[in-house]
């Protein structure tokens, strides 16, 4: 089995581009990855594109546009979790030998839709009963205020965090820090949450160059390993159901952690799914950097901040670089190789050589609708 | 590198079921194909599903009906080329001995637009100035008529070939045989096609089991052996294009041939993409089952039907079957195996030993938008 490598990331500033098409979005960032990797456009043998409202043939529209058409383009669909499993399946096919070079694109043009509610699928019952993601996320939050105590200024200092964070970097949608006040007075929206402590709707791109260690070597590029990619789906859970317990992410979490053969305290920061505050929150216990019930006060003693013990999400993460879900997943790799790099600046984690991204997305009935990638990656 | 083989075929009748759900049109075709391969549904270790129109989640919906959440599932959109595309993934999957049972599923449910024109990207030109499918195939047909003094009636008895055939398959869509005379007599859609040279929009789902050979054994089942999985995209090609030559099928069939070594004189049956007539007479062309502008004339002499040298769409193809598009690739693949099987009872081709399916679709601008996958299978 050859080892997966990462040499080249690209990604625009994510935003509102109703302007632009899908392809005009998506290609400068598959221009950024090449030029990164240093690799010849014509040695890419393959393409992966994750997106989960961009239409027919996302990939395919978007290397259209400068000249990479003719390799072989699997669009794949998997909501938030869609470049994140394309890039499980870029993984698998270098790992595999049928590809020494694969491009993966994540792209999204949430604009076309024209603001509002995504489109969410009618013929899902709790859909059509109103069950949107703000008030699914909503539950689970009061629930675990419930359980354990969170107040609602600690749901609003995970939005201050990841604020701050996206203020340092210059591809955040959200590029101004908030104060807890200016949180918790933003308008309400599924209660306990107001407007900032949901993550923007938007438009955006991210591209990845992922490679055989033997091409790797041949580019000259140390590359960034992919110790772990990691791919699962919901599973039905009869009766009761905890909703503080992210069952999908749980699992997905030791499935990773067993292939890299690393533990949360090997983490130097994590890239996750923060959609919502309470999210964030819900995934600092399922990753396993804080015990159950813990993760107000872990977020308060500063662990999680860019200097802390794991940093968690300091390319601002979905509250403040933006949430465009198709390219999300590959959104997350850009900054974990950057960090792991040590090329983010102000927004640097300090020695960082362990890497975590997790997305993960749909899933409302019985939760067996949802998808959840998770990749390790490691200097 | 481990063999995959197809153990395990499903499908129900395709057709219009506008108060069926996705997952409920899907689920049946799962449960079918699981039972024929006679496996244990935990041993199922992921999922790959094509749908090009279903929405988020196609594959986690279907799967959350009966039971089968909690493994990866990948959801692949690829136009026409969905769920052929999602078949080229799951050989890799299991040639690279990463899984040892893989389900694929195609599935798509097209009434829910509402019957009419299908939403193709307003962000193309081509579409925007009112370049439906039809259009661009009638295109393709005028040229041909032009080159090659392909007549009316010749084009007409594509038709009443493959509804013939669809006459004798219980899950095709339009299972009345017609004749010439009918077929130039159904109302213009495009010059010159008429209505019956256009295949029909519908509902449907087709499912496969692919496993290694090492499970295939254990199994007890011989299984079909895929002797080679294409996945192409359109290049680009400036200036002056051929419109009846299929670069990107063309492309596609050398690529499939040189894996399997196998040629066009050792195909017993062909299901290609017969979205029109025409089409159909340019893939005789484009696999070599025929030279140049020969295509009339191959098929007045009868060398595609059923008992001919190649026969082409013995399951009536996308004109008679029909042509849920997601669904459309592992429907051929259903049918191909089935014949090689020797279980197709009156449109059984004798002696079939080795099949050959052709998924393609998408591709307007400069044909670089297109996907097309090709499967050559063997007993």
């Amino acid at each position: 089995m050859s080892e997966a490598l990462i040499v080249g990331v690209g990604m625009g500033r994510f935003g509102k581009y109703p302007d632009t098409t899908l392809a005009d979005i998506g290609w400068p960032a598959v221009k950024a990855a090449i030029a990164d990797a240093g690799i010849d456009a014509r040695r890419i043998q393959a393409c992966y594109c994750g997106s989960s409202l961009g239409g027919m043939m996302a990939g395919q529209r978007v290397l259209g546009r400068i000249g990479m058409g003719g390799i072989p383009v699997t669009n794949i669909e998997n909501a938030c979790s869609s470049s994140s499993t394309a890039l499980h399946q870029a993984v698998l096919a270098v790992r595999a030998g049928k590809y020494d070079a694969v491009l993966v694109i994540g792209v999204e043009k949430l604009t076309k839709f024209g603001g509002g509610v995504l489109p969410l699928e009618q013929e899902d019952w709790e859909v059509r009963m109103g069950m949107a993601m703000p008030a699914l996320y909503a539950m689970r939050a009061a629930r675990y205020m419930h359980e354990y105590g969170l107040t609602r200024e600690q749901l609003a200092r995970v939005a201050v965090k990841n604020r701050a964070n996206g203020a340092l970097n210059p591809v955040a949608q959200m590029q101004a820090p908030v104060t807890e006040e200016e949180v918790l007075a933003s308008r309400p929206v599924a209660d306990p949450f107001t407007l900032l402590q949901c993550c923007p709707t938007g438009d955006g791109a991210a591209a990845l160059v992922v490679v055989s260690a033997a091409l790797a070597r041949q580019l000259g590029r140390a590359g960034v390993r992919v110790a772990a990619s990691d791919l699962v789906s919901g599973r039905f859970v009869p009766g009761f159901r905890d909703m503080t317990i992210p069952e999908i992410t749980l699992r997905g979490a030791r499935e990773a952690y067993e292939e890299a053969g690393l533990g949360p305290e090997d983490v130097d920061l994590a890239e996750v799914h923060d959609a919502f505050t309470i999210a964030e929150l819900i995934y600092y216990e399922a990753f396993g950097f804080c015990g159950r019930g813990e993760a107000g006060a872990f977020l308060d003693s500063g662990a999680t901040r860019i200097d802390g013990r794991v940093a968690v999400n300091p390319s601002g993460g979905l509250l403040a670089k933006g949430h465009p879900i198709g390219a999300t997943g590959a959104a997350q790799v850009v900054e974990a190789v950057q960090q792991l790099r040590g090329a983010c600046g102000p927004r640097q984690v300090p020695g960082a050589k362990v890497a975590l991204t997790h997305a993960t997305g749909g899933g409302l009935t019985g939760y067996d609708h949802g998808a959840c990638s998770i990749h390790i990656l490691t200097r």
